[in-house]
């Protein structure tokens, strides 16, 4: 069997040397006499891959000092509940910026756990744009700012960071975290579930400065207290050592290729030979403004949908998987993380150029 | 390189057939082209491997059709805080009984989430006998009971199920889930962190009574909700899919031993071989009643603690790994979960013989 192009929006591809090196880890990892998920995590063989995997997060996103980065299980989803219970004193409020569907998640589970004004909601449009910042509705004094840099169903994306808004930003950078630079000084919180650009699910790493975890309750039980974990490094109660360990392999993976400088250009370079195609043909078509399109995520829809079956059967046989459009927005959905390769892109495109011909 | 004896308390030991069978489903798991870790959680062959997975551990563990089980992130520590949350209602109590670190920490945790009553606390004995039910402190109308079936530190284990109390028994099993027959329909809910008996960390296994779940609370987080998970097939984000995978094998593996019944055999051959060859030696000893010693975690202590890593270290040469005591206890401990096969309870055994000869 060989390998295909994999364009799922999550879990999703892994670069095929990662997992070539996991392969070669089993049944024993080094000269260990066991496999990386047989071994406790507080020994030093793990605690060696632990400290290397933070090491080089922090080299790639030039994380400074006085930010912790944490290792959670949970996913992104927990967090949306862990944001404010952590962040939020007492009647505190904070706002959030929803640009799609799981900015639209996080506020609702936000709002079981915390006060919550809703600053900007780009529902209307079917999510496909962007509002400059001084559109947002914002609250005086709220505790914190929330938004998702990418949208992965309707395949929108901040063109670049927002302007300061008083609060500190927290943003959900699941979908495009590592996939090009990012000034971490600018917000208070990052996380991102690991399943897309950082590695197998069941991970949820998050950047916090020391300024906002100081602000954090802690009369939460433990295992959910950002300030309990980050004083265990992580190791509160058992990691998800497995998705850590391979987490490390991708930041090295990362590095190898040059960086999240190296990996923004080619993820530019990987979009825009797909946008084109789209916006140059007059059968396949993406109805996001051209400034708020998603690098990461291309949704597309066909002039005729009766053909979405056919394209997506002829598709899967020429090697070209897991294109099928969320069922929201319909059509077809081209995920492009780090681990696809610009090769992935050029398929997909000749494919659709070959199935405009015969049947467009 | 050659597989050793680890006897790591967590994470343990995997069947080296499991492990032999991830190596072999990577770069690509089957004829899909991509590895099981690229896979969506809610596509085909995501949805098979889940599926056979629960209905393997339901045959295993003759799970009654009217009890859910879910595969659920965050490990036993989050379920700790979770039981509470979801079970007690305005001011319900629960009792807890503390046969241990593991239960101490479960109440401590409890205590930040709802009220709790201390039923049962052997801290005074150093954790070495389990008190009979009619010596436990009960609550009136307590909305639950929780026990630590296994401890894994101080190796002490109830001999048998905990006769009715009144309340819903909801049991902490991460340490002796599948290491012998259970009669689940004498419990409401059970829990189980993966990494000792059932896979790679970052997975909790539940199961729990249609009855329980009908009770609990639905004003959570929906992430942390146990009717929210349930209703969603522990799909209501994205799960640990490689743990869920790797769980499904052992479970497999289990079955091809010949069932709980067939390790519940093993583990007391086990068990006794190195229990006997402590209480015959005048060097070793275990302080923990006969009747409440663990068939899963036997701690030993020297008689001569000064000789403590001149047996690490020569049993280590030996390839017998992660003997260490913890630090609480001191000494040696060996745990002894389904994947240490008679072999290496032999291996100790001549290990302790000699060591015993040699320095004794």
């Amino acid at each position: 069997m060989t390998r295909k192009f994999n364009f799922s929006a999550g879990p999703a591809a892994l670069p095929e040397a990662v997992l070539e090196r996991v392969r070669d880890d089993l049944p024993e990892y080094g000269d260990t006499g066991c496999s990386v998920m047989e071994i406790s995590h507080r020994g030093r063989v793990f605690g060696d891959i632990a400290a290397r995997a933070e090491a080089d997060l922090r080299e790639l996103l030039g994380i400074p000092e006085d930010y912790r980065v944490l290792f959670l299980q949970g996913g992104a989803t927990a967090q949306f509940a862990l944001v404010p219970m952590n962040l939020l004193r007492d009647d505190e409020i904070a706002d959030y910026v929803v640009t799609g569907h799981w900015g639209k998640k996080a506020r609702t589970e936000a709002a079981r756990a915390g006060r919550i004004n809703l600053s900007v909601d780009t529902v209307e449009s079917g999510y496909t744009k962007i509002p400059p910042v001084d559109q947002w509705r914002l609250s005086e004094g709220a505790g914190y700012l929330h938004f998702t840099p990418n949208e992965t169903i309707a395949g929108v994306e901040f063109p670049s960071e927002p302007g300061a808004v008083g609060a500190p930003l927290v943003a959900d950078m699941s979908s495009n975290i590592l996939s090009r630079p990012l000034d971490v000084s600018r917000y208070g919180l990052i996380y991102a579930g690991a399943q897309k650009n950082i590695g197998p699910a069941g991970l949820c790493v998050l950047i916090i400065s020391d300024e906002v975890l100081a602000r954090c309750r802690d009369d939460l039980p433990s295992v959910f207290s950002y300030r309990a974990q980050a004083e265990q490094g992580s190791m509160l109660n058992t990691p998800n050592t497995f998705a850590w360990y391979v987490a490390g392999l991708v930041f090295q993976w990362v590095k190898e290729q040059g960086g999240v400088e190296a990996m923004g250009e080619r993820n530019r370079r990987k979009a825009d030979l797909l946008y084109e195609a789209i916006d140059a043909s007059g059968f396949y078509s993406n109805p996001v403004d051209r400034d708020a399109r998603s690098r990461m995520n291309v949704p597309f829809t066909l002039a005729d949908p009766s053909l979405d079956p056919v394209f997506l059967e002829e598709a899967e046989h020429a090697g070209l998987l897991a294109l099928k459009g969320h069922r929201s927005v319909g059509g077809m959905r081209a995920s492009l993380y780090n681990a696809m390769p610009i090769e992935g892109v050029r398929g997909l495109v000749d494919f659709m150029e070959g199935f405009e011909r015969r049947h467009g």
